[in-house]
């Protein structure tokens, strides 16, 4: 069992309304609702010692975290966030806990110009620590950003660097790439996710959702300190963004790069499906990595 | 420590952006997107053993009810529903508790024409359970119905029966109430709360939302087969509407009332702040109960 095998076979099922413009399957929804802009909405959670160790988080830390990664989902399809609901399941009886938590919330929320709108609190009977956040965002029809747009010979991108993001508590302390999304979404690329299970697995996903294969030049992975390849692949939580541009555009997209303080990196290039995904190395052809990357139910 | 006085403290923490025509504090936040109608937005889990009991609920029917509590919210606002998205956290690993659970969810969404629309799972490493549902939908402004519009004079009524919510399953089985909430809003009311946590503490929100008192007729109570007065004011879990009806239209929406099978309740009338308020019994003075119903944190 695994979360993929889980939601091809749930997915099908739900019937999406005719106002649905990206049904589920990418990082957020996209929604006419009869305007020039689309609506975008995803929801993601945070567990305690399974997204922050508990013991060396304060809570919020833990609650920009929550938000954060949600920002991150809206930023990949090229939008702006906008409201926020929030539910809170937890043992905990200390109102300390949930003054700090929300302090972090209405912080975080603050930073993007996001409504925290709505929610609700509840009591778990055994210890735990659930807290889930739906967050909603919009999009100019010509910037919306799809897991699903590559093409054959587009090159492919990412930015910062990864891997060692729990050790170095670079996934509580990430910024998401929202200014760098709306510089890249509609004038550089119309290809874009954000990497949150790692490469191995994102570009697996956006290789499926669009049909193509795909050639990373392992010596290029940008890494964190402290990260090898396969903690580069694999690790997951870069909270990074994973985009192709068409080789016409290449030189124009280095030479614009407006972010000197963040690495652009060119990783490889999309290719045909019969290719599969292929990770090469000039260096060491001995590399090993685990493409799964980071599975929730493994 | 309880859920009210930790939203008191939390709530004006957050900011609201200029679109926020109804912040939180109600049944759903209302978002001004530049339409006639509003986005309406909620959010509302379940948690296993506390919602419903894990060993005599198949997971289709917690999915339902999970679904169905968002819908009941929606209603309360005079809306209709639109989209939703799911986060479940779980330690389960049998793969059929999801298909059943997305079986469930999937069937209810089709009756409310609901597209659910994104999502995510997690796992959870202790035993939990923790489903979270935010909804979408939209009002037409001359629908909107809220907890503040009470007026003093007006006619409080209930749908239903309230009370044994629990042991009879009605909280799994329950209809919400949308097709009587549309048939009220903008005609007979524009003042409306769906109760989910007892007449008793729910009335007490609307009554402090509106500054107004509150008399309850407590002989006229409907209650459901198994429950007393207390259980009809304090177990909660109804899902019924508690609304109010200027006194001037109180004959004329008793003799429209089109639903046959469903009762509809005069219980008293808003008064007063300096009131309070008020149960009164005239068969037994010394009825007790516990205003509070169920409180989450309790």
């Amino acid at each position: 069992m695994n979360e993929e095998s889980i939601l091809s076979q749930v997915i099908p099922k739900l019937s999406q309304g005719a106002d649905i413009v990206v049904p589920p399957g990418d990082d957020c929804a996209a929604i006419d609702v009869g305007l020039d802009r689309l609506l975008l909405m995803a929801a993601d959670q945070i567990i305690a010692n399974v997204h922050y160790d508990k013991s060396t988080t304060p809570p919020e830390d833990a609650a920009r975290k929550l938000l954060k990664r949600n920002v991150s989902d809206i930023a990949a399809m090229g939008g702006a966030p906008a409201h926020a609901v929030l539910t809170i399941a937890t043992a905990c009886k200390d109102e300390n806990w949930y003054l700090k938590f929300f302090e972090g919330i209405a912080a975080e929320a603050r930073l993007w110009n996001i409504s925290v709108c709505g929610g609700d609190l509840a009591s778990t009977q055994t210890e735990n620590e659930v807290c889930s956040l739906t967050i909603t965002g919009w999009v100019e029809r010509d910037k919306l950003c799809l897991r699903s747009n590559a093409r054959e010979g587009d090159v492919i991108f990412c930015t910062g660097v990864l891997g060692n993001s729990y050790n170095s508590r670079h996934h509580l302390t990430f910024t998401p790439r929202l200014e760098v999304a709306q510089f890249l979404s509609g004038t550089y690329t119309d290809t874009m996710m954000d990497l949150s299970d790692g490469i191995g697995i994102d570009l697996e996903r956006m290789c499926k959702a669009s049909s193509v294969g795909a050639r990373i030049d392992v010596d290029k992975l940008p890494l964190r300190a402290g990260a090898d390849v396969e903690g580069g692949v694999c690790d997951g939580e870069d909270y990074e963004l994973l985009f192709s541009v068409p080789e016409s555009k290449v030189s124009e997209l280095i030479s614009a790069w407006p972010f000197k303080e963040l690495e652009l990196t060119e990783v490889g290039v999309f290719t045909n499906p019969d290719l599969g995904i292929l990770y090469i190395s000039n260096t060491n052809n001995s590399v090993s990595y685990n493409k799964y990357g980071f599975d929730h139910f493994r």
